[in-house]
């Protein structure tokens, strides 16, 4: 445990109806008791359980009311920190959080670091630090397959999954351990034998879960997705199509700000960073040049391309060296203009689409996008449908890990099957053993645990 | 009571701890039912009392899991809007509070309207107008002093004041009411005086609370403040000098921006808005005449002059002109560079300076600083020491209606003298009635209201 006391504000800053100032620490009834009033003026008795209070917060000095207040007392161990939690809900302007902060600074907490709640409850043993790490990318989750991702995380599935692959890399150590305790030729061959199969299955394990942090990295960052064609295909139209088929509820987060030419939007739950490349190109024409380079560009550096062709004119010269140019890159053919009669066979670009996907729509009439929707999403995820259930890793420290781990691995049993001695096998499985610990941080210095708690932001 | 349950997120949006989503209405119990469960998967049974529960929000059709939840439940008429109220206190990850507030939507909540939270607390007698509106000025308070002076008004010091005039206005009309059921002359005469001294009595105690509105303006709204003199004599140092004694704990306020040549600064709780007249002049000396005009147009547009001078150099043409031309206005005389010799005497400018106050300062050293401050806020307040426990009214709207009030007292007791007849006097008795009664909120219609509380943030 913690000796010091510490605060801070919990919620956003902005003006708003409520703001919350929270406290954890062996002092946190000591501050309620200088801070919080019940409306009678008396002191609250704080309960052993449990507990919510209205009343006024106060300067602890002058004793001045700063503002009506709903206490929440959560004792410890049974609340987030495992310590005392004290949370003061005020009405949500700037200077009365500041202010409530300062009075439970005054009352003798001190600001707590960003992220320090959250170590406090990792430290105190609530969660291990994948978990902890999870907190944060369910607060930083930008779609809601982001969000439930993190959830599972947090709800320490993930780390369930390392907790197995350390309790058979274990079991196999013990193995090699015992082998080396006795050097008969045969038994040696055994362990090898045991480390060879059960390392690959670990390797093809680690795989999978590094496969899902890839997924986990796109459910963070988003899509770089170029839509790409001729001029005068639609891509603008394209654009604002998919734009539409977003619903949001809320309009205006603060710091949300839009490219002129790059457009965020969520569909099926998979953030797409949508390059518009027409902006590049039409606005620029007078170093057409220049556009066109910057817009191949933009297909090399996405990650995945939208050829739009319009599908009610004869193909030209240059759909034909964009079909090309494009080719090997993750992408879906877009034929647009589906609304008019067809100017050609989708048999007529197939030398080019190497079976990529080819969907028709009507960006006009909004016709034709979920089948689009589809292929993006099926693009991106591989054709797997996976549910946020599964154990994704969303932290690129623990993919680093698990790397190491893998490799690790793959070298004791590289090592074991060309016969190399057990003590050379046997400490590549601790290295391996180590790296997957500090996934879920066993054995993880104050220096690790600074710099990944000093990423949340404050009041976490 | 508003037969329909609302929602909103309470809190401000953006990545934090904490998340607060509001529930208000006849149906928030069964809300509850439908989004929240127990660590034992059961439904909360929600007591008559408040109280506070730990659970998992859900959404209601696939019961699948959106975060973890503190619950607080405070039963009507108990609460902020006199309904049946609960909050859900999440992760404040956008997404989060997001989906938390869609599942409470689904749950058969609607989502409430900018300041329908506190229009039932209104509608529901938990506040009247005046009260309601200072819970907006308190969330938007800049200063301390503002902050203090909207809490004061949402206890309701201002609403006394008020509905102290009513009373006494009520009386006067009952009195000229009578008369003119009785109308005999010489009793008609004493009525007609006795308007006229409550008449005064009011329009006095009317013209007091005006002068706080003003102060309450400045307060909310800032001191428009020019630092003028001539080049060299040190204003941006005292800008940066005055910009250093600004305390404060939080730095990154989104949405906060600095002009490059006005900045916002609190002196002992008044907020300053510095017009650093240097930057014009002296960035855009290519068209010095441009310069020169602006940087007066921003003196006639200033509440505040600072009239900065150098101490330690003869004075110059251009001082005596600035001396000249900054006279009549509200001014304090800034005599910089008191670390090196005096090159004149304070009674060289005595001339120009009308009795305005003339203080000395180092920029540079920092000296003498506080003496300035103290100047600064005396130009403002007029002298008089207010503390924030005054009934300021911080708000346009009442200000109108009280120069209304004021209005027909004075018609009123202008007829009175005059001899005209009582029936007159009544209407323009009736009429500031009226009028201090909207202030308050007494009979106050639809649309009134309607535009009071669409100015308030969602969620309060």
């Amino acid at each position: 445990m913690q000796s010091d006391t510490i605060a801070a504000i919990s919620t956003a800053l902005g003006e708003a109806g409520i703001g919350v100032v929270r406290v954890s620490g062996a002092q946190a009834r000591d501050v309620v008791d200088r801070v919080f009033r019940l409306p009678s003026g008396r002191h609250a008795r704080l309960p052993e359980h449990r507990g919510l209070f209205y009343g006024t917060v106060i300067d602890p000095f002058e004793e001045r009311p700063i503002d009506e207040c709903i206490l929440l007392w959560m004792p410890g161990p049974r609340s987030y920190t495992a310590e005392d939690v004290t949370e003061l809900q005020v009405h949500g302007g700037i200077r009365v959080v500041e202010a409530v902060l300062e009075a439970v600074l005054q009352a003798g907490a001190r600001l707590a670091e960003p992220g320090e709640f959250t170590k406090r409850a990792f430290l105190n043993g609530r969660m291990d630090l994948s978990q902890a790490e999870a907190v944060m990318d369910l607060i930083r989750a930008k779609t809601d397959l982001a969000r439930r991702s993190a959830w599972a995380q947090m709800q320490g599935r993930f780390s369930e999954v390392v907790r197995g692959l350390r309790r058979r890399l274990l079991e196999l150590q013990a193995h090699v351990e015992v082998t080396l305790d006795y050097p008969e030729h045969d038994v040696e061959a055994v362990a090898a034998e045991r480390v060879v199969a059960v390392g690959q299955s670990l390797v093809a394990e680690i795989d999978r879960l590094l496969e899902d942090a890839r997924v986990g990295q796109i459910l963070r960052e988003g899509v770089v997705t170029t839509i790409a064609g001729r001029p005068n295909v639609g891509k603008s139209s394209l654009l604002n199509a998919l734009l539409r088929r977003e619903r949001a509820i809320v309009t205006d987060i603060p710091g949300t700000t839009r490219d002129v030419i790059e457009e965020y939007v969520n569909l099926r739950g998979i953030p797409f960073r949508l390059v518009d490349t027409a902006g590049i190109r039409e606005t620029e024409d007078v170093v057409e040049r220049i556009g066109v380079e910057r817009s191949r560009e933009m297909v090399v550096q996405s990650e995945l391309v939208l050829l739009v062709l319009n599908g009610s004119e004869a193909l030209t010269e240059e759909d034909i060296r964009l079909l090309a140019e494009t080719r090997g890159r993750p992408r879906v053919v877009v034929v647009n203009k589906s609304d008019l009669p067809s100017a050609w066979e989708d048999a007529e670009i197939r030398a080019w689409t190497d079976g990529d996907p080819v969907v028709h729509v009507s960006a006009k009439s909004a016709s034709g996008l979920g089948g689009l929707e589809e292929e993006m999403e099926r693009a991106v995820l591989g054709g797997e449908v996976r549910t946020a259930e599964a154990a994704y890793m969303t932290n690129a420290r623990q993919a680093d890990l698990l790397r190491r781990a893998r490799r690790d691995l793959e070298e004791a049993v590289h090592a074991a099957s060309v016969g190399a001695t057990l003590d050379v096998v046997a400490v590549q499985l601790q290295a391996a053993y180590g790296s997957l610990g500090l996934v879920i941080g066993e054995e993880a210095g104050e220096d690790l645990l600074d710099a990944i708690f000093s990423q949340f932001c404050l009041g976490k």
